[in-house]
């Protein structure tokens, strides 16, 4: 609808919108092809509810999202509840209790709406759709693989030709370092991958963090560099995990474009294994993200989050039902076989002077006359 | 899935649940097929943010649910927001502020989940999915009629075999009483049907609202009764109005089970015209609700909500991809195909002792082997 008036700047909370169509529906459909292709890859989809108790929302990784979190009092319990500001706390804690029994490796899959405290300039909603899967229980390579394809095939379902996998390590450069708050400055040059100071700051370490910022790129390369770095035997156990599972991306999805970032880690703040984002080509959007996990049991996990708001800006449009006007009076059957054959039909509410007119001031490109769905010219 | 645990009592709040597998695909499913159908009906899908300030959210027919909507204080304009309650108010806004400039009537449709304060003894859910339609525009029958027979195609379109409709027409007795605040215990009779109390009571009036209480029942029996009693014009045309509206649904869905209660009232708080409750046949359970209200601006609408919640516990169930167990090491190209094929594939992360029995533990109905998909027994 093109003709809609510019919206009042009071009328909604900054960071909330109202869709309108044709976005409403491309949002609902996108969604629905993604949640389509994460259970025909064996996710199974579950729903937890928008609020819970603090205790169980904010427990285990759901710490991460704490200030971001919208607080109710429950009338009831007389208990603080909160909305939820990410959905994957809540998918580990249906696993990890409700699912505790069923068989491992668990598969499931999620879509729904998440409300955050406050918006950032970059990322001003304050109500963000997620849909994701989460893979629990086997600590693994083709685990983690598993996931990155899923969300990939997901994403080439909605008709993305393209997306670029980032892969991260976040345990890796606190391994190296031990106790990352007393390398303050050091933090912050590696975060700028900034050589100047991570060499200025980097003390004895400095080589190898320098090799390991030379070890970021198209992930065959990478994982090339990475290689050949001296490592303690714990962080060396991280790099070869990287490097496993970049073979059991590419054993799965040989053309996946592929990025490492070995020295990134600050963005993952729960992540205790391989972490990734998924981006557009050039990088222009952020399409999700994701990674491995504790849950709230010390069960291992992994998943990835897809944004719908951000794909939906990239994705091509769903072919929407062309709208055929049925002037007053048309018989019942005939809607009906029309809308089996694809269109929405558009009934006419009274008698109109000019049926033509009428369809096409309600923005129908077809008109039924003499039985049948003419098209409208101009 | 049968193996999970009891949910431990004080992990949700009251009135919140995690649906579980297949109980949330289901009432995925369930919402995609109503949505497609109010779709195909030519009502355009919008989506309003579950949380707008209170000034607009409570507005116009918002006020009637004002006592369940969850109250948020907003950090960034520190103003109260508040968590719908009810969807219709939004889009009734949408309608008036964003879509004012649209041609009418304006068709609207919307899915999504609802947040109350508290649940009731017979409905203790405090998150309700809905799922309607709003035509606005024009005060006419026809447009009652339409939101009536788009509202039972969606049912039928999940499988939903008969529903019942029960018409009411909430202006009518107090436009008959005036006052109804100074009638206290006739609007208690009138609510529970009471003819003894409503003679005790009705003064006047009695005759006529014991002939309009026996005025309801199968529509065109009722319609009839109705016709004969003697009202005051102002009601008359409200009656007849009630019988048009049966007249209009009749030319649009002959075989509609409809019943009408032209004394009905308390149960629609903000209703101006014709209201309606759909049931699943034998009354066990209430699809939807909904009737013609006045916008904000006093412009004229109607609509009808339909809850998921409740026609998932009635629906027949979408029957599920069989879930096929690929071992580890099949061809990525054998997934893709099998998927294509209709199956959800479970990928096998490492070697099985027995890929049959590992396909079993993780209930799958079928095992990928000799490149084909080969049913299991038992």
């Amino acid at each position: 609808m093109t003709d809609d008036l510019p919206p009042h700047p009071a009328l909604l909370p900054a960071g909330f919108t109202d869709l309108l169509p044709p976005d409403a529906e491309a949002e609902a459909r996108l969604t629905e092809t993604l949640t389509a292709s994460f259970g025909a890859h064996g996710y199974q989809r579950v729903k937890p509810p928008l609020v819970e108790f603090e205790t169980t929302l904010l427990a285990g990784s759901g710490a991460a999202v704490a200030e971001q979190t919208f607080r109710l009092m429950d009338p009831e319990s007389q208990r603080m509840m909160g909305v939820r500001a990410d959905t994957t706390p809540q998918i580990a804690r249906i696993a990890t209790t409700r699912l505790a029994a069923a068989a491992r490796p668990l598969r499931l899959a999620y879509a729904g709406q998440c409300l955050l405290v406050r918006g950032s300039q970059l990322a001003p909603e304050r109500q963000v759709a997620q849909a994701g899967i989460e893979l629990i229980g086997p600590d693994v390579p083709e685990a983690d693989a598993e996931i990155i394809v899923t969300a990939a095939a997901a994403l080439a379902a909605t008709g993305i030709g393209e997306v670029s996998v980032d892969l991260t390590m976040p345990p890796l450069i606190p391994a190296l370092l031990g106790d990352t708050s007393a390398h303050a400055a050091l933090v912050r040059a590696l975060d700028r991958k900034d050589a100047a100071e991570i060499a200025a700051h980097g003390g004895a370490l400095a080589p190898t963090l320098l090799a390991l910022l030379e070890a970021a790129g198209t992930a065959e390369t990478a994982i090339g560099r990475l290689a050949a770095i001296d490592l303690p035997a714990p962080v060396r156990a991280l790099a070869d995990r990287l490097s496993a599972t970049v073979a059991a991306i590419r054993a799965l999805m040989p053309a996946l474009r592929l990025t490492i970032d070995p020295v990134e880690f600050r963005g993952y703040r729960y992540h205790t294994g391989v972490a990734l984002t998924i981006f557009a080509p050039g990088r222009q959007a952020e399409f999700g993200r994701g990674g491995r996990y504790l849950c709230d049991n010390g069960e291992s996990a992994t998943g990835i989050t897809l944004y719908p708001d951000t794909i939906l800006a990239v994705a091509p449009r769903p072919a929407l039902r062309p709208r055929l006007f049925l002037p007053a009076g048309t018989p019942a059957e005939a809607g009906a076989r029309a809308r089996a054959e694809g269109f929405a039909t558009i009934r006419g509410l009274a008698a109109a002077a000019d049926d033509a007119d009428e369809a096409r001031r309600l923005s129908c490109s077809h008109l039924w006359r003499d039985g049948r769905a003419v098209p409208l010219e101009g």
